[in-house]
């Protein structure tokens, strides 16, 4: 058994990846860092988790962690993880974060985008970006594996083959993307009460929201060229789920043929992505698992794709691919501990 | 056009009332006291309101607020009104307080549940409970107006014919209620969050809820003698509503047509309570309404009788019967600017 | 007091029209007709309303009922108000139909999106498109008014400026959109059901919605040359509400002073729209009334605006913007018996 | 691999049995039988099951089914097993039924509730009551197994040691209950609408709902003597959970000491019962698994116990608990195929 420990575990992602890694058959969850909860179970704080996890919360010491543990998760606001890590806590341990530290290889991107410094520039190179279907060999060998956003992973998941096979425009690329409330994270704020969610749906984030870079980061590499997206995040009242809506204008001679078959080449292999066709996708049909379930339909009068993909933003979008990395890392099955269909259908 | 302030005008019940005098047609609302936004728009902290109320938020300041005003409604965090009102006060503004300080005439009783002194005894004899149907003639001349609680609303009004005719073992009621979560108030907590409410129900405050001794002490002199209740709230993910079941043994002789006279005695004339008979009520019949629902069963097996009380706790629950008593005190028409029936009926 | 009537009357938004006009100054309710509830009171369906419009559901006969009324809504499933109007039903009475049937003007695209014929083809001439704010004087003479559609309302109140001051490159716009489930009516099926609709966020209609017609007519009518959309509904789990988000390529030389003062120009008279610039709608700012609330950021990265437009599709998007019309053609104040803001902000 | 089938596999209750049945590690799931969807895959009912359970739905045929399969689940409205099953049924096949044909022992008491004549006296003695952790030794030996109601599962489960110990005055028992709207089954009808359920709170079925008679038959069972509750259930705007809140008259000498002995005599050992005490569950708590949680508090006011009991309706209250009773029946870990604790904790 693998010992495992998470910092920041109290969070709405990191009680997700808690949850899994107690079932884990292969990890002995080992150490949990809670920044408010110190002293306290984890049970008493999530009592659907007693008699399955009732670990007592610790002091977030990421260097004793790392000398307990084979594998660290990190779930904290960003600008945290990077002020921890060190060259010799990844010598012993394998890091994988959650948070956004260590996701662009750009600093000057980092420094635009989240307007501060970075903290930890030299361990840049070190890291590996950690989207699991499209990553798979440099993540089995890394260190640092900088686990993406829950939007990014649905957006390049979605939009990875049409970028890669160059079938669409890439100038042409919009992502309207709607998230559940759990992507707010269980922060006490006035904006994430019942009564300023429910019966309520509003864009947030126009323009500028963080996952942004991340996005064209990795459609740029797919592309092999720089590649501008607009990406618009809204929010929807329920719990949990992720649904992204991708416009892009169709190349010359591009049908659905040709999209079908991108689909095909990039995922038909994949236990995790479930290819839906035109049947499209729906946030409940891969709730609680860790798939992204993808469909798609090209419009003949507009000679757009329009291409959607869906995904539970605390599984696949945070804590189940995570695990999924650390299984590719640690050389266990990759769906150990993972679910790929829905237990519960509603 | 009488002159009126809101102290505390931002939380939900504040709001709500804001609402309602903004539209009221013999109110000028001049003065919106803010813990938090002073110097805001009442309208920037909600937006919804904007063109309707654009009034700048003042600091909370009673007795200038009472200068300024004929009425002043305070909408606060219980223990805080009994600080802030003196006799001065009363004598030159009408205070209706949506608070909890001065519905308890018991002392011992308020610290006994409250668990702490009560600062403004020699003001208590000076209070008035608010429950307009039941208190008219003494609302209409008092000075300082406590408005009741929102379960201890519906769940008098359910109960008052049942217990005034004598209908009923006094010594068997039990009070199962529930609140959509604008009942725990605009506060940032975790409790109140979106993803900690959605999809979940529960009990609280059994056995100890603050208030379980409005409902006896309204009971009892209805009553005629010391009527003790059992009361459960719950909470349901929802924005609005209050549902209260209430149980109690039957005498003997009384029936369906014992009960359903007692209501009709009480009730018939009055325009904010709508009696719906054996087809019973839910929330959404009364949503943004100041109407109260009753229906009512009679169970001949268990010789019992199980009325169904359904309010908006927001209205009649708190800022409607707040304007509703504002208007029995300044002698306007008792449904100047409040709906009995629903506009949009979803 | 005009008399108005209703035939369609029980569906949701057939009854949202029933209580504004049972609320209306100028209006005396006169007919409501049903195809399933004959004889039942309208209050017996929705008790919300008992009280406010107690009148019996009569059978759906637009001949009588247009001898009784003078002006009569139709809210009926497509294809069925087109073999009820005619030309004598005309002569005597306004008819306001929320239906499809006449807002079309080219029978040839109605036959294309609707796959059937039109079965009153000599009546479309007399029909007038009854988006108020853009057909004010056509409306006041009409007979016949094309109730638009709910997201047809909300994108082309949007996009109208941006269009008409030719400030977009008009291939270039997306409009993706998302509704509550009041949208899908009050029908027996299992899509609607609580629990396919609760805790999940779906696209549909992708590439084929019918109201993406209804939009290119109104902004080529604008643009002054043919105008295609990419319009992309989607499903929220909420009761009310349509937020569109709205992209479009910048002309050169606009920025978000142009923008800008196209709205205004547009729109700053207007007692229903709510210009908010760059602090966005949610659809429960304008929930239960008949504004449509609009905002807009303009993004320098990708020279794209992104225009988002709120409406309550019940009210603006159904029954409000026919009582709006209805106002129009009878002279009433266009806002009698309409709220701009809501009266309850939760 | 033992083999199993479903009659009624695509309502709620079925779904989620297929769904534990699919991923049961002794179970082969060999026929799924339908009303509706024969000819079609499971999956393209319900696509979140896509590559978990692809089989294609048969005509409902439970002859032929019972001799493919060793244990046949009936999902069925009430009225329907009864007319199906056969005493050489019986002999070849274990018959777990969902509905309520095989419930009451009493004919008589059948007929009253139910209003119509049973079909099947014959087999009633047959029968045993599957509450799995009250009747296992009857459970493993019988081949027609009636799953108790999902109320009843959690009232008697939450009031049983009570009665048993004697601790609770027998004739004031009041069972306050409520449920999400999957319990309602996959049925068109107007109630079960999303809108006509969000946002709204409501009691139905009161003093006549079907599951008092199976509390009071259990209970009566326990107690020696016969026992008449009170139940009320009511309709939460959620889609999974039942909460009991069960009121009593305490016993002279009965206090917190004596109800806490008393559960933990009954419940420390059963692995899907969680004592919480007097720290009170909540539905999520037990969301998605086959746990019933249980707490208490005691009223020294007014004498009562109030014991709260929360399960999953579609789990322990449906398909989960019959799960169980198979292990029981056919000597699997009891546990197989189950979940005591949520892994998802939102």
């Amino acid at each position: 058994m693998v010992k495992a420990g998470v910092i920041g575990s109290t969070g709405y992602a990191g009680a997700q990846l808690v949850s899994l890694l107690a079932n884990h058959p292969h990890i002995s969850l080992t150490y949990l860092g809670s920044h408010s909860y110190v002293g306290k179970r984890f049970s008493s704080i999530y009592p659907s988790m007693q008699g399955s996890c009732d670990l007592v919360l610790e002091e977030e010491d990421i260097e004793g962690a790392s000398r307990r543990c084979s594998v660290l998760f990190l779930a904290l606001p960003h600008g945290m993880a990077s002020k921890l890590v060190t060259k010799e806590i990844l010598e012993r341990c394998v890091i994988i974060d959650l948070g956004a530290d260590y996701r662009l290889s750009d600093v000057s991107v980092y420094t635009q985008w989240y307007k501060s410094e970075h903290t930890s520039q030299h361990l840049l190179q070190e890291a590996v970006y950690g989207l699991s279907e499209l990553k798979r060999p440099l993540i089995a060998k890394a260190n640092l594996i900088a686990n993406p956003g829950c939007y990014t992973t649905c957006s390049i998941l979605t939009l990875a083959p049409l970028v890669a096979e160059n079938l669409i425009e890439r100038t042409s690329i919009i992502i309207d993307s709607v998230s559940g409330v759990t992507g707010a994270g269980r922060v006490e704020r006035t904006d994430s009460l019942f009564c300023e969610c429910n019966e309520s749906f509003k864009a947030y984030g126009v323009t500028d929201h963080r996952h942004t870079p991340e996005i064209e980061q990795e459609l740029s590499a797919l592309a092999g060229q720089k590649t501008v997206v607009q990406f618009t995040p809204h929010l929807a009242p329920m719990n949990r789920g992720i649904l992204s809506t991708c416009y892009a204008n169709l190349k010359d001679g591009v049908g659905e043929d040709e999209i079908g078959a991108a689909y095909a080449k990039w995922y038909a292999e994949e236990s995790f992505i479930r290819l839906m066709g035109t049947s499209l996708p729906e946030t409940r049909f891969v709730k609680n698992t860790n798939t992204t379930a993808i469909g798609w339909k090209v419009d003949p009068r507009t000679r757009r794709v329009i291409a959607i993909g869906a995904l539970d933003n605390l599984i696949k979008g945070a804590g189940g691919q995570a695990v999924q990395n650390m299984n590719i890392r640690f050389g266990f099955a990759e769906n150990a501990g993972l679910a790929s269909t829905v237990v519960n259908p509603l």
